[in-house]
């Protein structure tokens, strides 16, 4: 409820249009939709710009599928995140025209019109365990309207297999960097590009990588100043805002 | 060194002008001057957009004093942070035209013109004790250009604060949100504006706060998509994303 | 054994009704009932005003069938918590009027007659995968007949949508917040109650939420003084602790 | 701002007493005032039932003497935790009527009258060490004009002691229990009364005390349900919460 | 090879007995028989006083029937901990007159003659689930031939319980105590006994027990200074210890 | 209070000479001093075997001071331990029979008479730095009336120096030992001897040895079973129960 | 590409062979190929003289045969590390010359001709649960064709085990050493020998071994300064460098 | 004492010339000096092939000084680290020849003559901040005779700058990498050279390095095999081992 609407509401108990009571209620409820188990916040996207997304892993197939029907019942796009299989079956069988994305683990679903991308954001990975979590980034982007172009397999142990794409990197909005182990490569893309830099920490590794937090460690402590870090395989959020950086560098 | 440059490069040894072993010099070495201790990088700022920093932390007065001078020397906008007193009376008997902010802990210098401020940038804390982060922050962003709205002490135990400065939140291209103790400012704000919001733990608190360990591990987890974080009580890392973000928006 | 019971067995050692010997035993034993493998402590009721309840997961269904029986027995209310589906068979095989709650993952028998509750406490969660640890503590809590308000599903991302119940929050004596991830809203609610707030952390999260720890740090660092912390997923101590305070609100 | 109010300025409108936009100016604005480094929260006392509290330990001593004096003229009881001797020397010169607790770090001014005290706590600590964080939640609880009962030094290993304040105990309306080292003195306590018991870990300790993280996490830990915990050395907060207990008890 | 052994060896050179080469070789090698994967210490139990035990935790049913058949063939007592219920079947299948102690885990063998125990070690426990540990100990202590008193679910939420059993506690040589969550039980028992506590953490427990490491902490931290601490879980080594004080106090 | 005690007491009861109002007062009080900030526990020497021990870290001075006199009037024999030079000062003013030793940081008083030691400690450690703990160890059992064996200097990378002390380790009814960095020691020792060995983990180390963490966890993992740990730098604790295991030895 | 090389390809541009743009496209294209999911960097062994390695346990059976498919097709000598029983079938299918071992969970291929071994290494574990990281060393160094001596079942608890054996630890260029639990071993093989020992902290163990993190801890803090230390179970990066250890010793 | 002495100590005891009781007592002891506090091992010269090592950080200035003089006499090269200002004084006073590194914070003394370095390192770091450390191994190698190459301030957020060294790098028998913050650089590292890699964490940092545990992570999960790991700041432990590795390359 922006102030417009709420001079609008005022105006109309100075009309007689709307008593005090009623529009005592008015501004006490907001609009959100309960469902029992989950309030569902249909006015996310008035409020911050992009659709609320679905985090599918501690819910059942069944909660998922009724939150996501509901979602698209509303003409939204959208996103079911960490999505296995059985979850995914359970929301296809509800709205057959969502797409499964097995490697990212997500399921999508696009209602809107978009005539053409708005940002373009690269998304890089330093090796093969890092693709599920480097593609829930790339589907994310693509499904909120953003160019992306996939750098896989780049990782700082052959420092000219990153090099050799350095362009590509240089001509994107924000880049987004997904590493496991030792997390260094967020620092060498940081140093290479004038954008910003968004780090993924993964958990692909074992012993001392302490499922991730090895990685998130050191991207949390990178030399490079235009790195920021997400939650350790937090593919999704960091499209989120590489998106929201693209929205800003192409009109807002 | 662009395309551009390798090109012409390659064209002069066609041409004869220059022999290939010239050329493999040149190609070899890049712009950086090595003075004994430290090697500045003075071409970071074709690279990246924005000048070198000086960490002070780590170095001694008379080392921070050095490169600041270096630095000054060569045009650039300089910046030191962690700076302490007796190391900006260092800097100052040698550049006296550099400014030291104490709150902030930071010595600048502004050698550039600039007409008025490209991006917005909105600095938020969560009380009193976390305004040396703060001001690092604003201070850093009013250096790189950008225009700082400062609205401190509107933590989450009171949540109307927050409430009322919330159109001023929504103006800007980027909010930095510094919280110690719990850090969970940033998930608020993050549901409250549409763009990206970056977020700073701070090492205020005592006991299980672990020095702002707490902190950062809450602003990891944030429930709202539009959060990054960065490490704890860096303030400058901040705001150099958010100037980045705040360039782009306003024509890179 | 309070002051008078003892007063009253030593007046009987005077009397000469009891020998020495006789009443240094019963000032030995206390009522306790050994059954081999665990002590059923059935004056626990005397002592802290509410029953023994067993927590079945680090035992076999047949043992909590076992004491869960034994308990009845003895007329008390009984109250299981962390049972699964075979230890909800077992119980149920032997006390049959029992009844299992699978989403809190409780077997609760009432058997004293309760007239109307006293107390009355509110059981907030962040999100819907907070539902099992927030089930936990409203089941126990009515056991325990308190009168309960559930609040689901009102995290800080969308604060409206909490600032919507705030009503509500403020008429309970006691206020239970169950949160995963950065375990943000206790300390929001906090700041708009009165009453103790009692914060439960929830294993609800990945990655950097190391299993709760994230939500554990961040509830005990709270901004706001009236938040007290209990462990990960423990809602039924949160139960425990605000059934005591709503019984010291309505005559103790 | 309760209903009743908000009805109130509802109706002034209908009136016509008052515009929508002076209608909507006062709606967004809510009772804090703005002193450049600190929003003071007044209408806090009206929104939760106690004042709010300086915590002064990040703060400077002029800070916490002039946050001290604006809520001194504003009426409020106050108190300043974690407050060393030039802070305690700052407040004292400005507000002479104050009170320093040395051994509690606390700073403390009553204005208002307190016919009797409300509520009683009993506040126990396990050794010699614990005193600080044991008297600051004492001297808490009485400001907030709640009886306390001291019972010092009385440890695990030698059990009697606590046994032999056992009745003294069982008169608390809500229990403080502070300790250091291994924490377990809350689980003990828990089990002797039937009322709310909150955990104050101390830092007293060395080694594997890890700062207070042991007991701290002994307390989470618990078999006694009726336990509550707070952060490490927190016994400004234990108290809080004891008193809003204590007020319940005797008529909210 | 004691001294005396050395000794006869070098006066058999001095006769001409024995070569200064075979010497050589003899002093080298030392009694264990290596078997591939692994080197039997057959010594061990000159030199220690207690036969090698087989930890079958990290091994294959097939690699732990193999080493037990090899101590059996050498007429020592055996003892495998953490043995499952296929490795159990294995190593009956080789040795039928070996015991399996499922709640303890263990396979024992008693191949030796025992006239009576010498040393006496009471085994607490603190609850239900610890009872694996606990039984782990006694049955460890008992195959050496030592008497083991079983006092077990007494945990310090009702000391009652444990004060009830305080006579049976001072009559032993050495107490072991077992327990999981805030581990406080050693502590308590420490205070009433005049002998020394050997404390096993136990990994029973959820959320911040985080597997016995809350336990583990406060144990390390006892008050009570005749505690000291094995590994989590570690049943056996308190055994071994226990035995080794009891042997001492009833001639060594 | 022992059964003979409590017999005899009630039979005075039941000879009228004491009526049972005084009865019950004197089982409710046991036997310790109140001295405001400490209750001193007088029975411990008779509850336990040894006198209770002033932990001076957390203490003032004078508070030191004071208990030490205290227990020094009582006759007890009396050790205060991690004492700096002001508190050796302080107690030496008061009691200046007292000894103070500056390595061990202990401060010592023997009032009884012992005609010769009972049970023989030795007391390892692995290198210069570990002195300190050490000498702790040792004072504190020498205090308590046991022979004491140092062998210092013996660390695990030079295994001849340990080797060649072994007959005067394999003479003690107990061993000591304390050692930092990797805190590997007391396996080796551990599996030279067939007594209880007794790990203390030191602070000694730097970087990831976090204080001492890495030694004591070290410790704990020991492959030799007959290890059991005390807390970080705890001499005081091994030696008391090293001396217990010595008394056992010895004729209890 | 080495300096020869790039000043070749700048003469063939002097002379006119290649124009400036086919020798910017060289010198931005390096020798890797990409397949989609993986970037193979056949140039490894140019640059550092061992073939690159697939770390299978992140990828799928049919990823990581495709790669080593890829691989062997280019004539390398090809390794697989943490391989299970189904990847190791789906290699075996498309590469049938290749090998599997089970212990150590590799699978290799030798395409190469090596006359005799280059180095030797001593691979050295505590015990015989260390053994599938101990083989894992051993295959992969013997895969790079390093002779390798296997010590195994040395622990340092029968500290005579591993004297037996010190004269062939002496005769290695480097020692290899795995061990779980308190990883005491390098320490004291480092104190025996005069070349570079490598640790390998495994994750054998349970409760405070933290999966290994004690024993890594422990290995970080030897006190032999000859140690070096590598990942949690990870023998394949000890036998690689020790393997370029060997290679020094013998001609590089 | 190797086998050919053994041998002819045996054979003296054939011959008659030493009686078994002598030759006993020469096997048991072995050539170490007992000073006290301080067992010097003077043949570990004999053993490993360089002379022990003072760590002055746990010393008192006169214990370092005084065992610096004991082995500056037995005439070995000495090196003591982490020797601050007032311990140099202490150590010249004794040994003015010793020479004080005051940025390496070491003391050598070189009494040996070494016609000509064996052996090539190159130390490299990140960062003006990590000098300490780096000196510390650059100083340590030299005094043991190995050439070494400097490399300062090449951090991977300029990858230039490390590419530029690329030759350098490449012509050293190991290479020793000193950094803090992320750690990144030693797997930039790792991958250009074809050598061993030591890695050295450092301290330097704030946050959420957590004094350089983050790099250690780091550099413990690099994804170049040929890097191992030292402890934090262990700038000597790294030049030991490359100092050993270096000799080996040139004829051991």
């Amino acid at each position: 409820m922006n102030k417009t609407a709420l001079l609008e509401l005022l105006a109309a108990v100075e009309r007689g249009d709307l008593t005090p009571a009623a529009a005592s209620d008015r501004l006490a409820s907001l609009p959100f939709e309960d469902i029992g188990h989950s309030r569902i916040d249909h006015h996310r996207a008035l409020r911050t710009g992009l659709p609320e997304v679905i985090y599918a892993a501690g819910k059942s197939p069944a909660q998922t599928a009724e939150i996501f029907t509901r979602m698209a019942s509303a003409g939204h796009d959208v996103l079911a995140t960490r999505a296995d299989e059985p979850t995914a079956l359970a929301v296809l069988a509800s709205v057959p025209e969502a797409t499964y994305h097995p490697q990212a683990r997500a399921i999508t679903l696009r209602q809107s019109m978009h005539p053409e991308p708005r940002g373009h954001v690269a998304v890089v990975c330093a090796g093969t365990s890092d693709l599920p979590v480097a593609e829930e980034a790339a589907v994310t982007a693509e499904l909120f309207n953003t160019r992306v172009t996939r750098l896989y397999d780049v990782g700082v142990a052959g420092i000219h297999r990153l090099l050799a794409v350095r362009e590509q990197l240089a001509s994107a909005d924000a880049v987004i960097v997904c590493a496991g182990m030792e997390g260094a490569l967020p620092s060498v893309v940081g140093g290479l590009v004038g954008v910003p830099v968004i780090a993924v920490p993964t958990s692909v590794g074992y012993g001392a990588s302490f499922n991730g937090a090895a990685a998130l460690l050191g991207m949390l402590n990178s030399c490079s100043p235009n790195v920021t870090v997400v939650n350790i395989d937090n593919g999704f959020g960091a499209a989120y805002t590489a998106t929201l950086i693209g929205r800003v560098a192409h009109g807002g």
